[in-house]
């Protein structure tokens, strides 16, 4: 089989100047390769014709699959379509079913149809339309010569659902690609480099065709097995059995064998439980409640949140005690009980829990430092607390608290 | 003054698999950008001789500055030294100024140099070493003809530390740069076409040496105002008195003459008028007050919130009455009304607001189908109400709900 080549090409100024971070090239890339497809080039261009059509005429030469994102909003800066009917020789035209489609996307929300609008419809008569599901820019295939092109709209979540929908079908469809297995196997509560000495010896025996790479994130480390081979089905029973010799060396820090964050993992436990959950957020200010709900389904098991973020409020809405308050502060261990019990109560709730503490830059003591953070959970057999010690800056406390207090709740329902 | 072309090459197989995301290109842009040198293409490609040759060979064609990040590593992966070597047709051998470096990097750390390390300090000898101060590969910096290569390692700290210190002073001195101006003009409660239609006059007589660029994510659209000469004071003065005359045109949606984010601005509104907010969120399940709380310093304005996601919550913990929910549903005007209302009045704040709607994908009924929303806005003179009829997606409904709300506050406050 001979490897295929795929280049990302990503257009847009604002990419060029560092005032976007291009994620989009990085997601597809990601994407392709669990399906066994390798980009072998990315490249990055601005909203300039001649720069444009160069960077086309020099993919064609190097690989068999070029994708595109950006420059397909209705606005003159963007070029990609007339490059593309110019690089294609083509005419373009209004695309009847295009039409139909961006005229109901308007009428659905209650709005005319504007000219601009309606040029969104128009593409070079060349091409296979790509619907764009949620969007108004459709996508565009383009084959000659046993190539293929295709363009996306720039705009994320727009491109991931023709990618993941319709696109990578479509490619796995047309070009061969070796059988790859990835295993994802998650982790909560240690850090990479603990974990890479409990699993050491069980790493050191993978056999050559097996890859193991460590993927850490906030507040937890994602393990990722890799398989290359032509049985699918053969490699797809070796990693399954490789991951059972993992799970007594490092099964208490494993949440999931599999590729769901811990919010899911906690929500599905919740629902086969009949557990319902109530949270108590002061620093985390909404993340944990975000991502719990992030979850379809969740109001399934989720009752709500209460953000007493004043102080007051942890008194009048949330029931602590003044003297525990006074005595103790807002952000210390016999406070984020209360919080937790609290709310389990008042919620009418089997699970309570709670945080508080400093996300900073501002508030710190001197016995409390910025990223001094307690979390708490409490059903009704029980109350753990847990006291972090975490960083100077504020959006990585609030998730790694966020992160580590699902990890706390997975931890006491998971048995 | 002719324009400098720029590239950057991240070389790496994690890049081009989607293991690790590329910000090393992205900040060279924007750091680049600040002093008036414009990136004009950026490439990734993996571990492979062909490949970064191939790359060498095209980008000295096109430009005259090319930044090369990553493949300096130790290990036999890292091919980027004597690739540029044998580009550069030079030997490669031991800097004795490079040895001293890297001995001293070990001994202040407590251990021996391996051979390993040692051969970190062999360079290709037509280069000029460039120091890194924090690690253990040294940059180099190549010139022939008029154009510069420039190697730096792939460790972001240790790349933007030579940046900043001695590639950009350089770069400064060896080229004349163009004066560039950014400004960014951020508008929320407008689609891009529409936007686009009501300043087309103003659009349409933009100087040529002044580009507009529709910058749109989820609920709002930044725009980009670029200008280009070579004094830059008079160039601020004339992108200053264009965003002036922008203002009568499309004023009532543009929140920032500058970047920042809508809650931020919202934020500063609510503290400089010393107003308390408070919310209740539904559908959107903490992510408004995630936003808000993502602000340093929000205490100062942001009471806390309220998330009854739980039908019975709405009345037991906010109060709504038990006829409203009967009559109307949760997610109704009258619903939405009073838990603005209820929030504020609790919470004792000066501001309520609220969501209340189907996220998806669950949870439709005939006359209320996914995506459809409620929010409102409350203080003690009026309630505003606003319905949203958005897609299918929950994630981007949460998103553009939280947006669309905080827009609806801004547009209360602003006078």
């Amino acid at each position: 089989m001979n490897p295929i080549y795929i280049e990302i090409i990503a257009i847009g100024d604002e990419l060029l100047y560092g005032q976007t971070l291009d994620t989009n090239s990085h997601w597809i890339s990601s994407e392709l390769d669990k399906v066994g497809f390798k980009v072998t080039r990315r490249t990055t261009i601005g909203d300039r014709e001649d720069e444009i059509m160069r960077a086309f005429a020099e993919a064609e030469q190097r690989a068999s699959i070029v994708l595109i994102t950006g420059g397909l909003g209705p606005t003159n800066d963007d070029l990609t379509k007339p490059c593309l009917a110019k690089f294609f020789d083509c005419e373009v035209a209004i695309n009847e079913e295009a039409l139909e489609e961006v005229t109901a996307f308007f009428k659905k929300r209650g709005r005319e149809l504007t000219e601009v609008n309606r040029q969104q419809a128009a593409l070079p008569v060349c091409c296979t339309k790509i619907t764009n599901a949620i969007g108004t820019a459709p996508g565009m295939w383009f084959d000659r010569n046993g190539k293929v092109f295709v363009s996306m709209p720039g705009v994320p979540h727009e491109m991931k659902m023709m990618m993941s929908n319709i696109i990578i079908p479509k490619l796995k469809q047309q070009f061969r690609t070796p059988s790859i297995i990835h295993q994802i196997v998650r982790t909560i509560g240690i850090g990479e480099s603990f974990l890479a000495e409990k699993i050491k010896v069980w790493e050191d025996s993978l056999p050559s065709h097996i890859k193991l790479a460590y993927l850490p994130s906030t507040g937890e480390v994602k393990l990722r097995l890799t398989g290359m081979g032509t049985d699918e089905k053969a490699l797809k029973k070796e990693i399954d059995s490789l991951v059972e010799k993992l799970l007594p060396l490092a099964g208490q820090y494993i949440y999931c064998v599999g590729d769901h964050p811990i919010e899911k993992v906690v929500g599905d436990l919740l629902r086969d439980k009949g557990f319902k959950l109530s949270i108590a957020e002061s620093c985390t200010g909404g993340y944990v409640s975000h991502l719990i709900t992030s979850v379809p389904g969740s109001s399934e098991y989720f009752l709500g949140s209460m953000i007493p973020y004043d102080y007051e409020l942890k008194m009048r809405q949330l029931g602590v005690r003044p003297e525990t308050l006074e005595k103790f502060g807002a952000v210390s261990e016999p406070t984020i009980i209360e919080m937790a019990n609290n709310v389990r109560a008042r919620f009418n709730a089997n699970i309570g829990v709670a945080t508080s503490g400093i996300a900073g830059p501002g508030g710190a003591t001197p016995d409390k430092p910025v990223g001094t953070i307690w979390i708490a959970y409490s059903d009704k057999y029980k109350t753990e607390t847990k006291l972090l010690k975490l960083t100077q800056d504020r959006l990585v406390n609030i998730r790694y608290t966020s992160t580590a207090l699902l990890g706390l709740i997975w931890q006491n329902i998971r048995k």
